[in-house]
């Protein structure tokens, strides 16, 4: 029996200028009426496949369960495959290219159940020129499901172990120091690390001040609990609302002030360089303290 | 008995690059269904309390009643409040900061009926990190409203006098000048004025000229009807599709020609400068010409 | 009997930064609960009346049947006509001025079966200044026949052939040459002519490189299938996923690498100026494989 779904999230590098997104809107409005469409973003750097692998893994813990759509397809009509992956035993798929950017999301959602290649063009729209994949392959693909039409009937499936791996940076210790990584530079500036604070406590003690180096400048960072409790003319570090740390500075863009862009190497270094405790390296999580079902935003049950 | 919601208006700082504008819609879908969300605009410059605040009051009298969602938010997870201001006897509410955010589109409604502080944290997301007010506080009490439970269930009751104020500036009369101030710059560069064009015409004589003192530099200004009728060169003064006196240029941009920002000081004065009438200073009104109930879009049904 | 109409398309120059389209849904939402509201885009660069009828047209094959509300209005609240012109018998209805814009989308569908003028102002919005026709006239217009009113209710009818004709540029063949013009810049840069693939083919030979000269310069471009096909340095001409000829370049904007925008003359030339085969100028023709309905997205009933 084929599950009911009725939310498509939709994810993409298409901005919004041109036509691209509300035409999926249509192609999905018109194949399956009763379709609520959420936006995530269109604002992906154009090809940047690892961020927006990093924006739909930060974001499915919170996302309602049904289909996702996502598209930053750089390999677009060459053989790269289309892929469905089925996460949770079908509470939730997500639809895109097979080229890692669905990956990160798949293993916050702890793993796919099954996938399936999107070979079946009874599925697709007719192009009047290449594929437009997004409009004639992804689209009809979840419209399709939220008709009812059962996931297996898209196309072949594959083995979910064959699929493209995402990248999520892991930190690494080395001379001593905790080498991170800038994940996301928000709206505000804010510089999320791909470290979580917990790990940072341990290898600079709990809430101590670190010595951070990148590009060709070291600061010194403060531990403060909130954004607003950033002094002036301070570098600090916030546990930011995914549970990770982030750099931040008082009311303007720490990202600019300090040059951060995603992907700059930051450097963590205790203050004092003796008595150092020793850092275990751990993967960055982004999940919840509750461990995500695929997905739920659904809080306790209030009394 | 509590009423029936099922449109949450969605206005923040937020930007669309990032996913928080999305993540809120989905949270809403999860826990209500039903509810359709509409976006007002995400792209108030962050921060900017005042500019958020004029947006929602021009906007208020044209909303479907339900509940509003408005976050721009420099206070997040400090003691500011959280809030959710009724309007029209439970017609409409009102979500955000305490902060003066709400204040003019509340004031616009004819004032609060209730206020509750949302510090029910049974109604809450559980948060990661510090709270992303949005996604973990106004999110589900709009969303929860809309589920129909009861207002008062989401916090403690508050007195409504003791909200924080907005700034909505009026004009002054000044050494026979009428001191103005640009209140909003649209897409097309008009600038709004917080001036009623009656106003203008008690101050001036009814479709007379004035000049205008901005900067550092004078210009003379036609009054004119509309945008198409400002001529080349001309600096027009338009009662724009609020009410309110705007300046323009042809098919141009008045702001960035005449240097005009939000709060810029605009001095009007009468040509001739004897015989001047006497202004009273008024309170700026964004209403449509009929009271607006809170909130209505329904112009007189229809024979 | 008049039709029920649940879906709006909506198109316009108002950017999102301001309320307009937010107050555009919420006005409609008002008026007819129901109704999904889809956003096209609404980035039209202001006042450009020939790009915003072009995306238009080149959309309309994949919109949801129902209404359409366009607008890009240079002429707002002078003595234009607002209208409402009805294609397929009554499958869609396409609003906005009378501006040519609606033109190319309307001749797509096979022509006008009807048109009004929006006069009749019981259906429009009072407004406390002149007229923001968005949301004083065109989405009450839209609302008002999703709510079931008759579009002949809603104002005068006009005669089809006396609304503003669009222009959708022709190539011509000039000194032996093929003159043709960049219709659309998209958000990766790739350039799409005014021509159709079989006509290059029938001007140069099938698949044949030819000579490209634009402003004062002159590139050999080579015809490849997809954009990956592109090799690094090199000029590409590409079939894009509407089925006209777009110019590529590897990876890059082939738009600011060759200083390409719309309206661009492009001139093409056979690399051996000998033997060059006749060409007919034929008209551009944006349509998928299958003569589109007004509107359909609707593929062949999958099996």
């Amino acid at each position: 029996m084929s599950r009911h779904y009725d939310t498509v999230t939709f994810l993409s590098d298409y901005g919004r200028t041109d036509e691209f997104v509300g035409v999926v809107h249509s192609v999905i409005r018109s194949l399956a009426p009763a379709t609520t469409v959420i936006d995530l973003t269109h604002d992906i750097t154009p090809y940047d496949v690892r961020g927006g692998g990093l924006l739909l893994a930060r974001s499915v813990q919170y996302l309602c369960p049904g289909v996702v759509v996502a598209v930053v397809d750089p390999g677009v009509a060459t053989e790269r495959r289309a892929i469905a992956v089925e996460v949770g035993d079908g509470e939730s798929v997500l639809i895109g290219p097979d080229n890692g950017l669905l990956a990160p999301a798949v293993a916050m959602c702890g793993g796919a159940t099954r996938a399936f290649s999107l070979t079946n063009a009874d599925y697709h729209l007719e192009a009047p020129g290449p594929t437009f994949a997004g409009r004639d392959v992804f689209a009809p693909a979840a419209a399709y499901l939220c008709a009812g039409i059962p996931l297996e009937t898209l196309g072949e499936e594959v083995d979910p172990n064959l699929l493209l791996p995402g990248i999520l940076p892991v930190t690494r210790l080395e001379d001593g120091d905790l080498h991170a990584e800038v994940l996301w530079v928000d709206r505000y500036g804010n510089a999320q690390l791909n470290l979580d604070p917990d790990e940072l406590d341990e290898f600079a003690g709990a809430g101590e001040p670190v010595t951070l180096t990148f590009a060709d400048q070291s600061r010194t960072a403060q531990r403060v609990r909130v954004y607003a409790d950033v002094r002036v003319g301070e570098v600090g570090l916030v546990t930011d609302s995914y549970g990770l740390v982030a750099i931040a500075v008082d009311r303007g863009s720490a990202a600019s002030e300090l040059g951060l862009t995603p992907g700059t190497l930051v450097v963590v270094s205790t203050i004092d360089d003796g008595g150092r405790s020793v850092a275990v390296s751990t993967p960055v999580s982004l999940g919840r303290t509750n461990a995500p079902r695929a997905f739920t935003t659904n809080p306790e049950e209030p009394r």
